[in-house]
Formats: C-alpha cells, sequence, structure tokens
C-alpha cells in the first residue's frame, strides 16, 4: 500500500479513536504513523489508548513521540506508571527521556526502579548531549567465539527480543574488548559447523563514547553498517548505535548546522511545533549581533562623507558592491562549512584550496566586474566605472578568501565552523567594501583626503 | 581497533603498493578505505592494483571509487575488461556508471554485454538523476508466501550471495505486487514451520520509482527500514532502496539544499577535488543575478539624494538598517527551507506559521529597536532615532514576512524552496529596507519630496 493510503485509512480510524478499536490499529500500523496522531491528542485521551495496548506497544509508541510530548505525558501519570513505562522503553530512549524529565520527576522516579535499570540510566544519561555515548543503546548482541555458525544463529534468536539488532553481533573477550564482529548474513551463509572466531570479521571499527555524535554518523555512513561499537576510555565494549539512530542524527546535525550557519541556535522542537518564545531565543541573539557589526560599514561610510557628497553617483553602486563582496564569501563558507561538517575536508587541505579559492575568486570577480563596467559607464562615466571595476574585483576576492578562511579558523580554534558563518562574513566584507571603495574613489577621482 | 589506527596501517601498506601485497591489503581493510586511497594513484597503477584482486573484490573497490575517477578508469581499459567488470557491479552501482560514461563509451560497451545484462541496465539508467528509479537495485530478495520460517531462511542462504541484503525479504503475487514483507529476524524468531503467509507483514510502505530520491530517504529514516521496496505505474515491485543509499541520498540532498540556500548549483564533485572551473560555473550564475538584484537598492538611494543631502547622519545608519531586515527574513527562510526539506512542515501549515512569523517578528524588530534607539540618539539627536528605531521594527516584520513566503511560494510553484534563499531574501529586504527608511525619514524629519 501507498503511504498516502495508509495516513489516510489511519487518520480516518482515528476520528474518533475509541479504546476498542486502538489496539488492532496499533498493531496494523507503523508506530511513527500512530505516534503523530496520538502528539495531536489532549494528554489525558492520549494516555487512555496508551493504556489499551499491551506495555511493550504502549513503550514503542511513547518512543516515537516528540521530545516535548513525551515529557509533557510523563508529568500526567503516576510514578509507578512512569517506572512500568520506563522498563519497557529501550536503554536509549529511557536515558533520553531521563535526561529530559525535571529535577524532581527524576528524584520520584529513581526509587520505584530496580538497581541495575537506576545504574543503566545513570551511565548513559551521564554523556552529555551532542556525544556518541548519549544516542548509543545498552542492548546489543554478543556472540561466544566458540560457538558453531548453527549454534550462534540459535544463541541470537534466543537473545532477539531484548536486542536492538541482531543483524551485527560482537565478539568480546573477558574484559570486554572487542575482538571480532560478525553479521547474521554472515552466520546463515556460513557452514553449520564453522566456529564463530574462524570467520569473524578481526578489524572492527569502533568509536569513542567521548566522541561527537556525528562521527559515529559518518562511520556508518561510511562503512555502510548496520550497528557501530561503542567503547569506553578502557576500549572496553559499552554500547552500539545503530544505522537508525545514526540516520537521525545525521539529520538533526544537518538541520543544525543549517540553522547556524543562518545565524541561528539550536531549535530542540520542530518548527511546525516551536513556540514564540523559542524562536524568539533562538534568533535574537545573532541578529543583534549583527547590527553591531553594521555599524563598522556605518562608520565607513560617515567618514567619507565628502567623498560622497563630491561624487554623489558613488552611492548608486554601493550596495552591489559591498554585497557582492559578502555574497561571494558566502558562497565559500557555505561550501566550506558543508565539507568540513561531511569530512570532505580537513584542516590540512587548507592551503591548498585558498590558492585555488584566489583563482576561482579572480574569475568570478572580472565576471563581475565586466557585467558591471556598463551600467559604471552609464549611470557615471567611465571614471567611477573604473572605480566600481576595481572594487568589483577587489572585494570579491578579498571576500572569498575571508568566507574560506573563518570556517577554517573557527574549526581550528574549536569554535562550530558553521556559527553565523554567512552573515558574519558578510558583515566584515561589508565593512572592508565600504573602505575599499570609498579608498579607490578618493584615491582615483581626486577629492582632497576626508576628515573624520 | 581504532579507525584512525586503521587507516595509519593501511596508508603505511600502501606507501609502495605492490601487486603481491595488495590481495591481502584488499582482504584486511574495509573497501571504502582501500579505494579512497586508490583515489590517489594514476589510472595505469590503480589498474595493475585492481587486476591483482578476484573479480569481485575488484568490482566492490571499484564502486567504492569517485565517480570522476571510475569514469577516468572505466576510459583507460579495454571494452571486454570493462564489460567483465559490469558484471560483477551491483544493478544500481552498473547503472550509475553507465550514466557518467560518455555516449560512445556505452555504445562499444553494450554488444559486450549478454541481452539481460543489457536489459538491467537500460531500464535502471532510464530513470532520471533525482528519481528513486536511479538510486535503487533490481538486487532484493523474495520469498515465496508458502515457505515454513526455517525453508525461508534456507531460501534466503541460498539467494544470499547475489543480493544487496537478505534483511528484508518481499512476497510477491504472479503479478509482482508485494503482498507483504517478513525480516530475517522474524524468521528465525518464529516457528520453524509457521508458513510466511501467516507472519509476513501485509501493511508494506512502498514508494514509486519516479518519486524522488529524497522521499525514498525520508521513508526509510521515518520507518526505520532496512530496505524500502520501490515499485512502478503498475504497483509491480522494481527494486529496493537499501539504508545505506538513503543515507548517501539523504546527505547529499541536504549538500544540495546548503549550497542552494548559500546561492550556488549543484557541485557533482567533492569539495577537495573539485576544479576551479566547476567551481566557478557552480557559483558565478547567482553572483551575477545578485549584482542586478542590488541594483533597486542602488537607484533607491539615489531616488533619495536629497534627504540623504540633508541628513548625512542618516547615512550612518544604512547598512545596519537594511542589513537587518535581510538577515532576520534569511534566519526565516532557511528555518523553512530545512523543514520544508525534512517534511518536517507541508504548505497547509503555512498560514498559521505566518501568523506566528508575525509575533516573533514583531518581538524580534523591537528588541533591535531598541538596542538601536541609543545609537541613534548619540549620532543623530531624537528625531533621527525616532526614524531609526520605527525603520528598524518596521524592516525585521516586512524582511521576516518574506523570509517565510518566498520558500513556501517557489515550492507551491514547484521550484525548489532551497535555492537561492537566503540571497534573494537579503536582496529584495535591502531594496525594501532603503524605501522604507528614507521614506518615513522624509516624512518625520520634513524634507520636500525627493525627485529623480
Amino acid at each position: 500500500m501507498n503511504r498516502q493510503d495508509l495516513l489516510v485509512s489511519l487518520r480516518a480510524a482515528f476520528a474518533s479513536p475509541t479504546v476498542d478499536d486502538f489496539p488492532s490499529i496499533a498493531r496494523t500500523n507503523h508506530p511513527a504513523d500512530v505516534a503523530a496522531l496520538l502528539d495531536e491528542l489532549q494528554p489525558r485521551q492520549a494516555w487512555r489508548l496508551l493504556g489499551a495496548v499491551p506495555p511493550q506497544t504502549r513503550a514503542e509508541l511513547f518512543a516515537n513521540l516528540s521530545a516535548e510530548r513525551q515529557v509533557g505525558l510523563a508529568a500526567d501519570i503516576e510514578r509507578r506508571e512512569l517506572a512500568d513505562l520506563f522498563l519497557h522503553l529501550s536503554p536509549d530512549d529511557r536515558a533520553d527521556l531521563f535526561n529530559r524529565l525535571p529535577e524532581d520527576g527524576r528524584e520520584t522516579l529513581m526509587p520505584a526502579l530496580a538497581q541495575v535499570e537506576r545504574e543503566d540510566i545513570r551511565r548513559l544519561a551521564a554523556y552529555p548531549e551532542g556525544a556518541v555515548g548519549a544516542v548509543m543503546t545498552s542492548d546489543y548482541a554478543t556472540v561466544p567465539p566458540h560457538l558453531t555458525a548453527r549454534d550462534a544463529v540459535e544463541h541470537l534468536r534466543a537473545v532477539a527480543p531484548d536486542k536492538e539488532t541482531i543483524y551485527q553481533a560482537f565478539v568480546i573477550d573477558d574484559e570486554r574488548r572487542v575482538v571480532g564482529t560478525v553479521s547474521l548474513r554472515d552466520l546463515i551463509v556460513a557452514p553449520p559447523h564453522a566456529r564463530v572466531a574462524d570467520f569473524m570479521k578481526r578489524e572492527v571499527i569502533t568509536v569513542s563514547a567521548d566522541d561527537a555524535r556525528g562521527e559515529a554518523a559518518r562511520l556508518i555512513s561510511r562503512y555502510d553498517l548496520i550497528a557501530l561499537p561503542v567503547i569506553d576510555s578502557d576500549a572496553r565494549l559499552v554500547g552500539i548505535v545503530t544505522y537508525d539512530d545514526a540516520m537521525d542524527v545525521a539529520e538533526s546535525e544537518a538541520t543544525e548546522d543549517f540553522h547556524r550557519v543562518g545565524a541561528m541556535g539550536g531549535l530542540a522542537a520542530s518548527l511546525r511545533d516551536a513556540t514564540v518564545a523559542s524562536l524568539y531565543r533562538k534568533r535574537i541573539f545573532w541578529l543583534v549581533m549583527l547590527v553591531f557589526g553594521n555599524i563598522f560599514s556605518g562608520a565607513g561610510i560617515a567618514y567619507f562623507e565628502d567623498t560622497i557628497a563630491a561624487y554623489v553617483a558613488l552611492v548608486f553602486f554601493l550596495p552591489l558592491l559591498i554585497d557582492s563582496g559578502g555574497n561571494a564569501g558566502s558562497q565559500s563558507a557555505t561550501l566550506m562549512v558543508r565539507a568540513l561538517a561531511t569530512g570532505d575536508v580537513v584542516i590540512k587541505d587548507w592551503a591548498k584550496m585558498l590558492l585555488r579559492e584566489l583563482g576561482v575568486a579572480t574569475l568570478l570577480g572580472a565576471t563581475m566586474a565586466v557585467s558591471v563596467s556598463i551600467l559604471g559607464v552609464w549611470r557615471g562615466g567611465p571614471e567611477i566605472a573604473l572605480v566600481v571595476v576595481l572594487t568589483m574585483q577587489l572585494v570579491v576576492v578579498i571576500g572569498s578568501m575571508i568566507g574560506m578562511s573563518l570556517p577554517f579558523l573557527l574549526s581550528r580554534f574549536r569554535f562550530d565552523p558553521a556559527t553565523a558563518s554567512a552573515p558574519l562574513i558578510t558583515s566584515i566584507a561589508d565593512a572592508t567594501g565600504v573602505v575599499i571603495y570609498f579608498s579607490i574613489a578618493t584615491a582615483l577621482l581626486g577629492i582632497p583626503e576626508p576628515h573624520a
């Protein structure tokens, strides 16, 4: 069935959802779709429906709700019910929810859980939000190396209900160090009596729990992995990141970079559900910063008042020239920020790329100078045209150099290269452009030195 | 082993790669890493090494090379060898390479292939580049519905070598319509004698081969799928998209959107390997377009020459005011473009979001107006400050409204909403800002109507 048809029939069944119908709806539809509709209900009604399905299904639906909705619903039920829900959530979802609960919610919850659950939550919840440890799950499958392929499949069948995936299993030694990995495909294809130790893959790609979560997503994408093992500082296996979590991480990292390049902070909620207050907070900081950044351009213009007064035709070309430098610079910065984020370039490539950018920018500047020269002659005569052409060539080259360097510099000093790159570069390029334009004009058109 | 250590030892082994060492290097390292090093060699040397490994390994390494390198190497070998390589590539990689070959390369290749291969290539290569059909593979696994779970596993084991994945298998009827799906996990966990038809999942999410490839990536991410079945216009199964291909699609779509928002065309090569010419072509169009967009701002300024001459202090605030409208608008556009790309918002949400944006922009504008008011009093006195404050409030609200609407309008008329959104909005907001600023100044400061 086509997804649209599925959604239409699901929505129809949900028009007046009853406790009687809900279990069959939940059984035949994907939890992501059912959860999307639960997201729109009042908390009380959502709980009434969730109460009608088995605990496992309830936990699966709950895990598919939006983060804000999860916290809202958690505040609405008894401690004992919440503890029961917790037990059925997978360890990574559990740790995420725990981290999102308010302080008092956490404290009332802990005593209701068993010792082992408490420790698991504490361990997973201890990693900072952007770390691999915060997206990994501890529900991974291991196989002993001495098992035969047939017995290993039997073993995975037995543990399957508690594991996030059984398609990749890990072989660990007595100190929980990963010594090999086998896929379920390998196990099925291998001769039934072959021993795991004899055909497991010994070169295992791992990631550290303290690494940035984006690194896990990049490794999974590059090596087409189903699950990436996560190790602690003693190289012991502590969890896995699965491909589906990696997709979510990659999407949310790309969204964050997107927003940062556009001079905004991180937005926790989805744009559709974001509140006026959260959008305001996300956007105001850089807007105000950039206001003050633009003061330099204004000061530059004020400084050259005499030149402007003598050649008012110059003003016509002002926005066009200063924006061109900013636009060319934003392009370089955008290319660079994305290439740094996907791991396509690394800092050591910088010098080579800067040289190439010089070539590209020279060509871009020349083309733009030619296109603007006719306009220059028409609006201001040949002398003004010369000023405009020279300025265009210079601001495009300088803007591009800044645009190519700033993300590298930020990332060199461990700042996020995406942060406000494009607008910041526009502000810098604007101020530089003003000074270049009027300096060239003052020099070429022979106006007495300006006074402040 | 840590990935860095792996790469270091691989690079050491590659320092002077010999035909004798290469097979063992290729066996113990991931094809993505080995291919990255092959990418740096001369074509002749790369072929010499590739010639030393079995055809299957050769094809796997080849498929991991960059697109440009694949075409370059393909031009460097005999037709018969190329045909042999083709046979060992997976159908999707084969179709990709075929599409990238020059016309004459394709024509000499076709006769060297068997009838069935030719048809498969023609079919897969027929889909346009952005379609699901162009990223799908025809190497999917099917299981007959009457098999028992045990027999189905046995069946998948037998077909495994030729299939992209056996973790998800599809049940099709006589007309190749998908009637159900089972995962290998389901098959392993099910009682050995249970029939596939009795426990397969009947609600199968599918995608059309003509849909945009991003849609396949979104479905795979939303429903945590390993493989998504692709159907033709008659609802017949024609291929699958696997999760790893979906990750690549999602990454390249995010990169393209990133670049488009920054006013650039698509870049086929990676940024590191891009040539000066390709970067120039990618960037020049929008730079020149935006030059002409800025003419309106220039014309606006020229039109208000008299006002400017009477109150030169106004010029100080010009860059700051017009950029603020553009910055606020770019923020809205960036949020919206990304939300449209991830499917987070749809066109019907527009009216509601525009209303919310009005609230957000009013608050943003008010905050920015307050921050700039002190500067206004200091540089220009209370009257100029009033003009600046009013203009700030207005340009931020108008810029935000434009920023929120333009991506929606573009996507409504089936243009790509990402295309040049931020710089285009900056240009529009700049021109609007100039007119608003000097109109308010002229009205409040009581200067006679300007003449052109």
